[in-house]
């Protein structure tokens, strides 16, 4: 699989870049290869820093700095006899030659260094918009130890205020760490929603958790310019709405791009979006040059689509698999299921696999179902909710999963993330056999229910319906059957539901099939369980009947604007 | 697959047993066929209860008995239109005229009930040995919700001090639950170790846990009598030592055996063990009649040995298959897995797959690794060490898993066991791509370093010494060398080992190689790390070297009379 060089012939190694892939891939190296000269050249301050702890520190849940710098040139010359250089930049490569320039950015003098074998591990940087104003001490982003220092400091100055532009993973992670030093935060996100990392129905419930810890959130709201405040905050931050909010401190958190002007300007391949292209076993273009992390291009593991994907497992793994492949060990790197998980105050959101959006923007057929299952057995003390959606494709296969609640969360995307590398089938999730005691699981986990119900779906036992088909369940061509108890139909349902509880549904079969008058019956429930019993009864009754997928709860986050009245008058009340 | 009858032809269906696999099996049943008679007829007063939920009401976590209760006849009746009827004993079986007798135990009636389809779901019951005194009203099981109203009963009458039998699960559990209610309580295990279910390096850890919470342990130890008290409490238990202990209460948790006399009398074949024997699809050796749960025979997923596996999980699982192949669906059963996970005061301990223990009876050739992983990054405030050893073969098989730890151990065992179903190897293992963000875990997750560790194992990059060469490694035909600082050294060392820290290796690697005279090194560290990149540097040194396995944390577990040293002076002192 490799095309790797002979690991005798590799005496002479450079590492561009010490932080995750770059230093992955030089310890690796050296316990392949004991006598080999290793060297690491970081343009930063720091190496094997933990860039992934950046927020919690700037939020004070990591009180000590010096825990994210997790080693130090000099602990890994002791360690691994590693050469590690901090503010070393490497300005130019000289492929022919096998050479790098590296430039002393503290004595600012250049060096020259050969190699047998050079490893591209550059990372990212973030995408600052060309906007007005950007460039102002208040605006910040946060990448590195120093970013996090300057942001610290703008906190210990008296910040009282601040704008995130950006809800993906860093911005939430921001905007929770800025609400734990008592800021007013105000989250700008471009898309409709937050968390463009999971679906809208899901990413909707870690809305409702940022708004329920008093975050301003502002959705399909950009970002035009910060100007001088006149407010009296530090600036004045201009939204697409005209708005302007004033703001002691601006985070942008809009993304990174790969940082592969090196790369470029010594002609190696580069793809469409401006990453390395890489063979499995990490190899560029150039035999003699190996690139990982988040400056390279990867392969979607389920669309195989082409792509970037800034996280830190597969740049750690690259940097493994580099280190072997240059020493002439045969591997290669999986494509990449894009796992990842982000705590917002009190849930957390996970996903593995990618989303229905990005699915169908591919042209990929699938099918979803959403449930919410406790994360233990109900009648041990403390059950929470995982709110679950689990896609897969006409023929049973995994194509992914998303999960946003509490406790439990980490471990059902991890589960997913494993079934999905197997490439299991829903029928293989069914039959998982998952640790169950009461304070850990339920002996159906939702892992395996939320297989049960993919099942249904396929053989046709459960016919779904959702919020794509609100408008059409709503203009009286259907009945609409609300299968609660009389109690919870009257906190809100749809307009014009008819309300006969589950258990009732046998005794009032008739009365159910007068009122449908030959329509077509749409039932729901709170979670999609109900309204599944329901459904049994009235297919078997002959009925065209569907199930709502995931209940109310699914379909007031899919659609915050559905109409819910509150008893049989029907006034129309917001969702909350 | 399956030999099920036309689901059509099934209009009469009779389920014997009431809890989680008969309980499935009915509820699915409805679910396919809305006409069918299906009869629930349980012996005990209780459907549905949560047996796993017993031993936490004993000890007051669950406080309100009602929510044991998860159904009763009349919300089944309700909700799913199955006639369940408590307090009803099947006592035979007519296969040729498929009827059973069924008797209304308050009644004293007896009734004949046809089936087209039979559900045998008689469960297990407790193993009382066969002993003096075990009839006492103080010597009690806990299988059910009045064993557990005993239980409670006899606590709450003022028992001080009981006595377990029994270090499996519901041992283990009701260990915790006495002491939560403040009883002094001595544990009795036969075998050598607490959890037989683990292996025995990894249950010491349970042990001192337990140990840690006042529990009076003695393995290797069997009761012989219950007998009248000598000392003032309700009973005196004898021991095989020839102690007599007080106790007010005494819990047998020694196994249970299949509950089959109503199969074993209607002449379905059963296993020498007395399990009945069942298709993939639940069939028994009568096409009418289908079994689930633990009265059942299995399939051991790794070893394929046949045996008993009484698991609320695989039980759930399997009463919806024998649903389905009555109704004529093609579906089978999968081999078991034995996932299971108890919590121990603050420990949590899982396994997934066979023990090694297990493994080297059926000869299956395995190999071993340990390892101590934090359960999310290590800056991250509140990580906790999981205790990890992942067996695999030859070829790189995962064959299973067990942890032992806080948080994070339930996910871990899941992880594999979903790995262990997918038959991934560890090179599949090492490329698993988890959620990653610091409260959650590591770039390099536990599962991912497992792999690693036993991809090196494998490919010959780590030769590994274990608790087993101990002896050999301390007759000084070796070099004992523990890389440890020196702080860490004369916390308790092994006696006669060099102390060179493994930062100083390389520049010290003459000193240990004059100590070494040319015998092999044996190399140490607390959990295996550091001495396995001093292995590195000294097998580069053509040294015959090998790395402790999980390091002196894992020594000590296995080993808990391994000499450990204070200072050069080599006193020995008991390890903790």
């Amino acid at each position: 699989m490799t095309q790797g060089l002979a690991g005798s012939d590799v005496q002479r190694i450079v590492v561009v870049g010490g932080v995750a892939g770059g230093m992955s891939a030089a310890a690796r190296l050296r316990r392949l290869d004991e006598t080999a000269s290793i060297v690491v050249l970081e343009r930063g301050p720091d190496v094997s820093f933990a860039n992934c702890g950046l927020p919690y520190h700037v939020g004070g849940e990591i009180a000590d700095r010096a825990s994210l710098l997790l080693h130090t040139p000099e602990s890994l010359r002791a360690s691994l006899d590693l050469d590690v250089r901090t503010r070393h930049e490497v300005v130019s490569i000289d492929r022919d030659a096998r050479t790098v320039v590296v430039r002393d950015l503290a004595a600012g003098t250049d060096e020259t260094l050969a190699y047998d074998a050079l490893v591209l591990a550059t990372g990212a940087e973030p995408i600052v918009p060309p906007l007005t104003g950007l460039d102002r001490p208040e605006v910040r982003t946060l990448r590195n130890v120093p970013d996090a220092d300057v942001l610290r400091a703008l906190l210990d100055a008296g910040a009282r205020s601040a704008v995130v532009v950006g809800a993906g993973f860093i911005g939430l992670e921001t905007v929770e760490a800025f609400r734990h030093r008592g800021l007013d935060v105000t989250l700008l996100e471009l898309a409709p929603q937050v968390l463009p990392a999971i679906d809208a129905d899901m990413a909707a419930l870690v809305e409702a958790e940022l708004r329920a810890h008093d975050v301003d959130v502002r959705t399909a709201t950009g970002l035009v310019a910060v100007e001088d405040s006149q407010t009296g905050s530090a600036v004045d931050v201009v939204l697409s709405d005209g708005e302007r909010i004033g703001a002691d401190v601006v985070l942008l958190g809009v993304g990174v791009r790969p940082s592969t002007a090196l790369a470029r300007a010594a002609g190696l391949e580069l793809s469409p979006g401006g990453a390395v292209v890489v063979t499995p076993s990490q190899q560029t273009s150039d035999p003699h040059v190996w690139a990982v992390g988040d400056a390279i291009e990867v392969i979607d593991f389920v669309t195989g689509a082409r792509g970037v994907v800034p996280l830190a497992g597969p740049a750690n793994r690259q940097g493994r698999i580099a280190a072997d492949a240059i020493m002439g060990r045969h591997v290669a790197s999986q494509p990449v299921l894009g796992t990842a998980i982000v705590r917002v105050f009190g849930v957390t959101a996970a996903v593995t696999g990618p989303t229905s959006r990005k699915l169908t923007a591919a042209g990929v057929e699938h099918r979803v179902v959403h449930l919410h299952p406790g994360n233990h057995a109900g009648y041990y003390p403390g059950a929470e909710s995982i709110h679950l959606a689990v896609i897969f494709a006409p023929d049973g296969s995994l194509l992914g999963a998303q999960a946003v609640g509490g406790a439990g969360v980490d471990k059902r995307i991890d589960v997913f993330a494993t079934a999905l590398r197997a490439r299991m089938t829903v029928d293989d999730l069914a039959e998982l056999e998952l640790a169950y005691a009461p304070p850990f699981g339920s002996a159906k986990d939702p892992v395996n229910m939320a297989a049960f119900l993919a099942q249904n779906v396929l053989d046709g036992m459960l016919t779904t319906w959702s919020a794509a088909d609100l408008d059409s369940v709503l203009d009286g061509s259907v009945l609409l059957l609300d299968v609660r108890s009389a109690t919870e139909f009257r906190t809100g349902h749809l307009p014009g539901a008819l309300n006969v509880p589950h258990t009732e549904l046998r005794d009032r079969l008739d009365e159910v099939l007068a009122a449908a008058a030959g329509r077509p019956v749409r039932v729901n429930c709170a979670s999609g369980f109900r309204s599944y019993l329901a459904h049994r009864v009235l297919t078997a009754a002959g009925v065209d009947s569907a199930s709502l997928d995931g209940g109310l709860i699914t379909l007031r986050a899919a659609r915050p604007d559905a109409p819910i009245v509150m008893d049989s008058a029907h006034e129309p009340v917001m969702a909350s």
